[in-house]
């Protein structure tokens, strides 16, 4: 995907946030990382994004300027999604610093893409300076998630699971199925606080069934539909 | 798609290449852009790549250094592809400078986007200038993908229709079927190029059918297909 791609995601979803009257909503970025010095199936919380310049804001050229938006994310939120996370489960939830490249191969150091202008010892001093830096995570998306959701006073936060362990390899060596129950992990813990949120908000009525969220009156939603249509 | 999107595929594609032995390939990015002062419909082969600062080079973090790669394209392919145009199409073919932008909404100088922190006359300003800097088109590939085939010796071009002209407006308004036969224009012209360049290497006979590019022995192709999963 990538920083482009969920730039326009987010200006779109952000607009119908709006002409959908939803009020404080909260956004979510889960999905796959690469990690620094941790074990595999590690979810990560990220406490601030940065760039490959480990610069914390988004720089993005408008009518030929360019403008920084500083990539900051919800520490209490962060925070609040960390103690959800099950005491017994076999895999660790952190928090911290997210490195966002614009590039998989040469921007995250990797060796295995088509250009090699460094050597594995440049590579493993820089991974490891990184990590010195507080970097638990390497992905493609969380600068400008963090730095527009910040912009428009969105409260959000970035979730993903590592899959390699940089500072050990750069290929992802697990077998699918173990990929798969990883990924289960970050959809897992959002659930767990929306359902928490919902709860707590009267919406959600602690025995599971659903309260005023769900859909009451049939013909109403209908029309709303309609209406959605028609304005296209 | 975008940058990081397209230098993943890039990466990719080109290790490929190497593996498959392919000697001297060429490479097309095609699809559609909006265009600056030009009619929709126009097919716009980019001479040069620049980034919404105006500058002709990829930017790149690489293990915390920034790396500056030209984004240069193969003028004389521009050339020749441009002059593989009909005459008598109803839309004109045209070379010039294409900027590359890693947003869609700002970065590209929209007002529709989920921020506005422009006015239309700043929006106009901007647009009428970059049209004096010779910018013909918009799009949001071009950069990494001059860059990157330039970087390995590969010769390429960008092949783009427009759909929109941004002097006019910021909205795509053409149906769809117009918008497809439009899309139709760059896949022609370089399926003319592939053409005309597999008949000059005698792979390919002048009444059309195909010479030594296709399956001589079913069987060969089998083993290959076969070692390539092993490999996997």
């Amino acid at each position: 995907m990538g920083i482009p791609s969920i730039g326009i995601l987010l200006h779109e979803v952000i607009k119908l946030m709006y002409h959908a009257r939803v009020r404080d909503p909260v956004f979510f970025r889960i999905g796959t990382c690469g990690g620094i010095g941790l074990e595999c199936g590690t979810v990560v919380i990220s406490e601030e994004a940065v760039d490959g310049m480990l610069q914390p804001y988004l720089e993005l050229p408008v009518l030929g300027q360019m403008v920084r938006r500083p990539a900051r994310l919800d520490r209490m939120l962060a925070r609040e999604l960390q103690s959800l996370s099950e005491p017994d489960e076999p895999y660790e939830t952190v928090t911290g610093r997210t490195m966002c490249t614009y590039d998989f191969y040469e921007g995250q150091g990797r060796l295995d893409g088509a250009f090699c202008d460094f050597t594995e010892r440049d590579k493993m001093d820089y991974l490891n300076n990184i990590h010195k830096a507080g970097v638990k995570n390497i992905e493609m998306e969380s600068l400008s998630f963090a730095a527009l959701t910040h912009h428009a006073g969105i409260k959000s936060a970035v979730v993903c699971v590592t899959i390699v362990d940089r500072l050990r390899g750069d290929q992802v060596l697990a077998p699918k199925e173990v990929l798969d129950e990883w990924q289960q992990r970050p959809r897992k813990l959002v659930s767990q606080y929306i359902k928490r949120y919902l709860t707590m908000k009267g919406h959600l009525s602690l025995d599971g069934q659903c309260g005023s969220m769900c859909i009451k009156s049939p013909r109403r939603f209908k029309l709303v539909q309609q209406e959605s249509e028609n304005y296209e």
